[in-house]
This record gives structure tokens, sequence and C-alpha cells, in this order.
């Protein structure tokens, strides 16, 4: 069963192993385990459901217990994990519905609209920003979880587009893309738990982006319900007919509707696919390498840059002692030493093509000192790809909190953003007396620059008041260090109430309220997750 | 001099030879030449200015003479040139303004707030969808002509962006850039006389889009003059915050504002560039191969397919008769006879990869038929890239319309949007006992479909009123066939007065009120180049 307190399923633990937490109490002290509230604890916070009594409840579209509220009313930031945590559930929503058609979802809109209820979309609830909080206040809320629009509606194999509910799992997605010689490509962290309407509403990005493009470029059409009515927006291989209706709908967050159906581009699965490792000696190096590199615009899936920090963390965490030993021994050797940065390459696709790919790629790294270490740390890390997100449980039952956050900003920069926002973080930590251990790599590579994510792992306090304080310092120092150097406030993970503060500072008041005008045309009573996104 | 009826300067002059006028006599009957009203009859044409007194006229910045009036009047449709060429000019601006910074468009804006006036912007005035016209009515039009914001600002080649005032020309960009060894790589077939805004502002594609991109991935960021407000949207590599402010002013038609700088994606002048050209036996093994090859991903720079009428209407117009007979005869032996269609394939960049996408794509085409004739049709093609348009000049001397209509879909709709817009125009005319000589090409080719590019040739009936009615028919009838096809009513020329009855069909009812809501917010008073783009 999904943990409803933390990371995913409660039979997958991934442990930290004894040399992970030596190097931790090195860096930040020893931890102290906090004892977490019971499921039962939690619940019992949640008040009775202000939701009116309606054929919809009858009829089990809508479930008011507060075992499925309480499981239904957050995401997975670290302020949501502090509530659940530490069972200080403030809000929830009284109901939550279960819609199997656009139909049922046009009736939950008349329904919340004749009893003046908030309306919460979800899919599989991993937002890190905020997006699904029940808003304080008199108004009762009801979520509606989209997860039952799960099939595979068509697939044009000429056109290479696939018609899916929008509420369909990551992995459900390419199960049944599979299955048919297809995948889509998109693989976020969150892939295990998060959704195609999600990663729409959200603007998500996977990790190989840099072969199958962002959610953005995936997303051709789709069917929105809205509470002024149905947006349908047919596929198109491009258009120049005005305004594109998908970027109303991209990044709107549950704003102007609910997506029921959407269409994405599909590809053939590739025939090879390979992740490689290259270490280079410094950041400076690394970082004009990689610019190079994704500059001459081969056919690579993916690159991923970790700085000097992170490279240390990755192999302290990797266990294989003896082995990471010997490797480093040889890069010693080869110049890269202590500040070595790790850097994985993704090729996927014809395999004479991608090796093609992944040579010219190595050659440009040569005059930057790169080192090629082949496929052993490139494959470790694809096979840990979705698991490394279950490492926050384990930190967090060792004592240690860990939040990332991330931006994106051109190439001249990054390194500067890199700098400002770890030191941002450390700063803050030290007002309360703690010490960050922060961490960031690149993790999308464009031409014109890359996004900046940076990890930040620190101690609990031990009790709810101080750890949100603890977490409300370095998210405010993190956040203003990354409008203060020119980055978007979020390449990846979307605005929802945490980054809400600090978006007028790239949209500017005009684009404010012109998403707000933009928004107000399709929800006219404004009952569409109100309070996220726009501040 | 920039001819004032026509396409382009009045020194170029591109013929058509006797063959070519025999074959058109062939297909449709001889033309009749028409002769066309002289410049000082269209003007005296133009009623007296309508502007009051203001201290913007007095300073220069407006100009009121029939003259510039009539020569910033109108854009390149065939009803625009139809207006000129028989001098019927019914509405013109009542003042061309030549703004040279954002100060002057924002005193512009209250000038024409305070006297009621509306406000087209223009850039190189190529429009072919009837963006420019004044609106009939009691109010004054103020024509803002860009054409001075021309500078290249600035130059970020680490991050390869490049920030220009919004007017410049595409010859006199691509020349700023090209000292400094950058290109833009827009390159619509309007390049020599469109403007960087236009191509924002009507969603342009160039013709090597498939490495380049279209102008929406070009364009990263910029600043535009509304009249609520000046709204700066800074350059990400990417983002996830919410609604991407760009996309607002992409394909706005001058609706909400005027763009006044803009921001874009340049890259290193390529170190090789080669068009080649492929025959293939027929249609169907044509699009086949096309499709095929684009969906492969390979990193080519255009393809563009004629079908067979396409392909015998450029070989009869070519010249070189004795070449073309030898080709003919070379194809006819490889099994491309009568339906025969060409295929132009462009490569760019990096040597050895370009060649080696060029091997791939042609490896593609084997299978179906696909005989690959070298550079020589590929060169001609590049060298006249420009000139085509100026055919349309030659043929009107002769007693020839040319007009053209354009639209994309999904593969498996492609053939069929051919045959019926062809058809359309043919019916459409027929009623009027006129043959028209149709052709059609993919311009630009995705994994996902294809535009349709269709021209159609006619006789001229002599007088306005007939071949108004004549354009009518065919543009009606077109354009119905696109929409009842499934087409998008635009690929690449955007929108204005001749498409806008026909965005309905694509964007639903609450998709065009939503565009409205969205302009109306950055222009309350709904003054921006009213009656465009929106039914």
């Amino acid at each position: 069963m999904r943990r409803w307190n933390g990371w995913g399923d409660e039979s997958v633990a991934f442990a930290l192993n004894e040399d992970a937490l030596a190097f931790l109490a090195r860096r930040i002290g020893a931890g102290t385990p906090v004892v977490d509230a019971a499921f039962g604890q939690a619940c019992a916070r949640i008040g009775a459901s202000r939701l009116p009594a309606h054929r919809l409840i009858d009829r089990g579209l809508i479930d008011t217990s507060p075992e499925v509220r309480l499981r239904n009313a957050l995401g997975q930031s670290l302020p949501d994990w502090l509530r659940l945590r530490y069972g200080v559930i403030e809000t929830a929503p009284d109901g939550v519905a279960y819609p199997e058609s656009a139909q049922d979802v046009r009736e939950l809109f008349d329904y919340a609209r004749a009893c003046g209820a908030s309306v919460i979309a979800q899919g599989g609830g991993t937002s890190v920003a905020g997006h699904l909080t029940a808003p304080h206040g008199v108004q009762p809320v009801l979520a509606v979880n989209m997860t039952r629009f799960r099939q595979l509606h068509f697939l044009d194999t000429e056109s290479q587009l696939a018609t899916f509910g929008a509420g369909v799992f990551g992995p459900d997605l390419e199960a049944q893309l599979r299955a048919r010689g297809y995948t889509l490509g998109h693989f976020p962290q969150s892939f295990e738990y998060s959704t195609l309407g999600g990663w729409i509403a959200t603007r998500s990005s996977g990790q190989q982006s840099l072969r199958y493009g962002r959610i953005e470029q995936l997303f051709r059409g789709g069917s929105v319900e809205t509470p002024a009515g149905t947006l349908d927006i047919p596929t198109f291989p491009a258009s120049a007919a005005g305004t594109d209706l998908r970027e109303m709908v991209l990044g709107s967050e549950g704003r102007l509707g609910i997506l029921t159906e959407a269409t994405v581009r599909v590809t053939p699965l590739p025939q090879y696919e390979a992740f490689h490792a290259v270490f280079f000696p410094d950041w400076t190096e690394a970082e004009t390498a990689v610019r190079l590199v994704v500059q001459a615009g081969l056919s690579l899936s993916m690159l991923r840059l970790s700085n000097a920090l992170e490279t240390t963390t990755m192999l302290a965490l990797a266990g294989h002692k003896k082995m990471i030993s010997l490797l480093e021994g040889y890069l010693s050797l080869r110049g890269c030493k202590d500040g070595k940065c790790m850097l994985m390459v993704g090729v996927s696709g014809h395999k004479s093509l991608a090796r093609a790919a992944l040579r010219e790629a190595l050659a440009l790294t040569l005059p930057h000192g790169g080192v090629h270490v082949g496929r052993y740390m490139g494959e470790k890390w694809k096979q840990n790809r979705f698991r490394n997100v279950y490492l926050r449980n384990a930190a967090w039952e060792h004592g240690y909190a860990i939040d990332t956050v991330e931006t994106a900003v051109d190439w001249p920069r990054v390194e500067a953003m890199m700098h400002a926002v770890e030191a941002a973080a450390v700063g803050a930590l030290a007002l309360h007396g703690e010490r960050v251990h922060t961490y960031t790599h690149l993790s999308h590579l464009y031409a014109q620059g890359a996004s900046v994510y940076t990890t930040f792992v620190y101690r609990l306090a031990g009790d709810y008041a101080s750890d949100l304080a603890r977490w409300r310092a370095l998210k405010r120092a993190a956040s203003l260090a990354i409008v203060e150097s020119g980055g978007t406030i979020s390449h990846q993970h979307g605005v929802g109430s945490d980054h809400a503060p600090y978006l007028a500072a790239e949209k500017g008041e005009l684009g404010i309220s012109a998403m707000r005008a933009l928004f107000a045309h399709f929800d006219p009573t404004q009952m569409m997750n109100p309070g996220k996104l726009l501040p």
C-alpha cells in the first residue's frame, strides 16, 4: 500500500548505509529520529465534512471518510511531510470525488457551484510545491481525484499520437504504450506516482527531455472541463492560427479546469539505450564542456552534471566501497581529484546513430579534461532513477530532512546561481544554529542555459513548529536567491503555494493580471484551486 | 524602390519564359493583361486624414500624406493586390507613425486613445491574410510602422541569444548576425520584406524550420508595449512557472500590443549547407518515404515534397529545356514517369554529421523508389527561394492571378486534404467558367504530420468586381475544404481578416472567447487592430 506520510509504497525501502550516515554526521551532525504520528491520530484531526448531502455522495462518486480525505489532503513538499509526519493536519478536503467520465466532472462542477465549494483537481498527489492544500476558510473543499481516467483510448501510429485519460500514472501509461511498441519517454523523478494530467498542468520535464522534449512539446491536444464549458483542443502538427490553446492549459495548475483527456506525441521504443559517466577535474571545465556538447545539437537523450559536492555525495551513498575507491584512484591519476564533477550522458534510439552521437559528445569533453569511465555508473544511476526519491524516507527515519529547489537560467548565470542558492540555504539555517549539506546538479541542459537543481540535507528539530520554521527560512532564502539571480522560480516543479510569492518577479504585475484574467474567463466564480499559482 | 502594387523591388523582374506561358495557356487558357491603376490615381482615392492635429504630427513622427498612407494601407494578399492594381482603395490609415523608441509607442497609444483612433502595427507589410486593412467606420486609424526598430542590441554568444529591435527586416537581421558569425535561420518566403516582430505576431515558419525551429521556438523573450502597460518577458532556457507569457504574444496579430524588442535564439553559421533533390514514382510512395524520414529524427534542415503537378510545373518553369529533358529521360528509366514527385532535402551544420544525415535519409527513400539526382535541382531551388515570389508579378502582367492557401494536418489526413483543397478550388471557379491550375507541396514536415501548401493559378477577369468575386469563391471553397478536412486554417500565414471566419472551427467558441478576454485585458478599449484574428 502507498505510504500515507512519505514517498512511495510501504514495501519499498532504500536504506542509508553506515558510510552514508557517517558522511552525513560529519557534514551536519548526527540526526535524532522523530516519532511519527499514527494514521489514526492524524485522521482524528480532520473535522466533519462540510459538504451538503447530494446524490453524488449517495452514488459513491464522492467519498467523505476521514481516511480518504487525509490520503488526498497533501502532496510531497517538505511542509506537507511535516504536517503528515507530525500529524498536524490543518486543512483537508471535505470530500474526494473519483469521477470516471467528463460528464461526472461536469456534475461535480455543478454540485460545487451550488454549494459554494472550491475544487482541487489531483492526479497522483506528488506535488512538491503545495498545489493540493485545501485553503483555510468557511467554504467546503472538494478534491477531484482523476486517477480513474487511465485508459489509452487511441493510438495513431502513423502520426505517432496517443490519446489517454488524463489521470493515467506514468508506469501505467508506459506499460500500455510498451505493449504496442511505443514510449512517451517522459520520466520525471516522480514518474511512479505522477500522472499525465499533472505533468501537463504543472509543465513537467522528464529526465530524458533532451530526446523526448518537455511535456509542452509532448502535449498535442485534449479535452478540458472548465466551469465555463468544455475546451476541446484538436491536434495539428503546427499552426499559425492565433493563440495556442494548449498553452492556456499548460502550467494552469488546476486554475481553469480539469483535463480529462490528453493526446501526446509518442515514439517507437528505442532500439538502443545507454547511460555513460564522464568525470571532469572541476566545475569550470565541466560546465564549459556540457555547454559545448548541448550546443552541438547531438542526438543525446540526457545530460546531467553534478557539482563536486553532489559527486562526492553520490559516491559516498553508492555503497560498493572498494569499487568506488578504485574508481577514485583511477580518476585521480587522470587529473580528477577533490573538485571532480560527474556528468551522466544518455543516448537512445537507432544504435549506430546513438553511438555516433555519444562518440562525438565524448570527443567534445576531452579538451576540458573529461574522463570517460564507461557505462557502470550510468547504468547504476538508471537503475536507481526512481528509487533515489525513497532516500527521503530513509533520511527522515534517521532524523534528517531532504528538500530541493530548482530553477533555470541562461548560461552566463548558471554558476553564480548555483553558488547563490547553496549559500542562501547555508546562511538561512546558520541563523538556526544548523548546518546544511547542499549539493547541486544541472538536471536539464539547453543550448540557451540549464536548470539548476539543488538539494539540501539538514537535521530535524523534532517538533512541528521548529521544523516548519527551519524549512521556511531555508525555502525563503533559496527562493529569493533564485529570483535575485535572474532565474525562473521553477523549471520543473511548478508554482503551487510555495512559489507563488516569487512569481511576479518574472511575470511582472501585468503578466500576473493577464493570467488572472485568463483563468477568470474559464472559471468566473474562481472556484478552481483558489490561492494556488497566483499570489 | 519597393513596388507599391506588387511584390518586391521595382528593379527585380523574374520573367515567365515562352514555354511556361504556353504551359499555362494549355492548362487554363491564355491570359489577358490588365492595365494597372497609376500610383497617383490610387492616391487620389484616399480621403483627407481624420487624425486631429497633435505635436506628434508636428514632430514628424506621424506622416499623413496620401502617398505614405497608400504605401502602408495593405498587404500582399490577393484582394490587397486587386485593390492596388485596380486602384480601388476603400480604406487606408489616416496616418503612419514611425516610432523609434518604446516611449514613442507609448505616446502614440496615448494619442490614439485620446482621439479614439484604432492602431494597426506593421512591419514589412507582407501579410497575405488581410492583417493590415484599416477597418471601415468613423474612427480614425493610425498605422504604426515599426521598421525603425532595427538594431541588434545585444548578442550573448554563450547563451546563443540575440536581442533585436522588433521591426528589423529579415536580410538586415541576418546581415547583423552574419557579421558576428551567427544566424537566426528563419527564412519564410517573405524573408526579404518581413520583420522579426511580424514573424512573432503571426507565428511564422521558415523554410529550414526543421533545423532552426518555428518562430515559436526561436522567440525567447522581449518587450511589448500594450495599452495596459509594458509587458517585459525575461529569457529562461525553460520554465514551469505557470503560463508562458511568450505564448500570449505569439500569434496575437497586433491585438494586444506592439512588440518593440525581441530576444531570439541564434546559432553559429553552419559549416556546411546543401540541398539535394530526390524523385519518387508517385505520391503514395513519396509521402510514405518523407514520413519515415522525418520520423527518423535525422538532423536535416529541410524537407519539401511537391506533388506531381507541382513537380511538372516546376520543371516547366525552370527553363533549361534540354537539361530538364535529359533529367526526365533518366528519371523515366528509373521508374519516375508522369506521376513523379520531387522532394527537396536540405542539410546544414557540421559537414560530416550533415552528410551522414543525408545518407541516412536517402537510404530511407530507396525502398520507396526514391531516385537521388544530386544537388543541381536543390541548389537551383535555393538560388530562387526568395525570387519565386516575384513570379506573382510576372503572372499578373500576363493576365494571371496566383494565390496560395496552406494548412497542416496529421499524417492520416494529408493526402485527402491535398485533394480536397485542390478540388474545392477547381469546383469554385468552374462555376465562374474558369479553369484553375492547382498544385501542392508539403512545405514543412513533422513527425506528427505536414503542412499542405496549395497554389492556384487562374485567369484575371479584367475588372475589380469580377476578380474579387473569383477570389472570394476560390478562397471560401478552399478554406471550407481545409476546416472540413480537419486542418488548421493556417500553418504559417496567420489569420488576419481572411481566415477569421474559419477560426472557430478549431478553437471552439470557448477558445475564441478566451482569446478575446486575454486581448481585452491588455487592450481594454479594443483599439488594437480591431476586427483582425477574431471573427
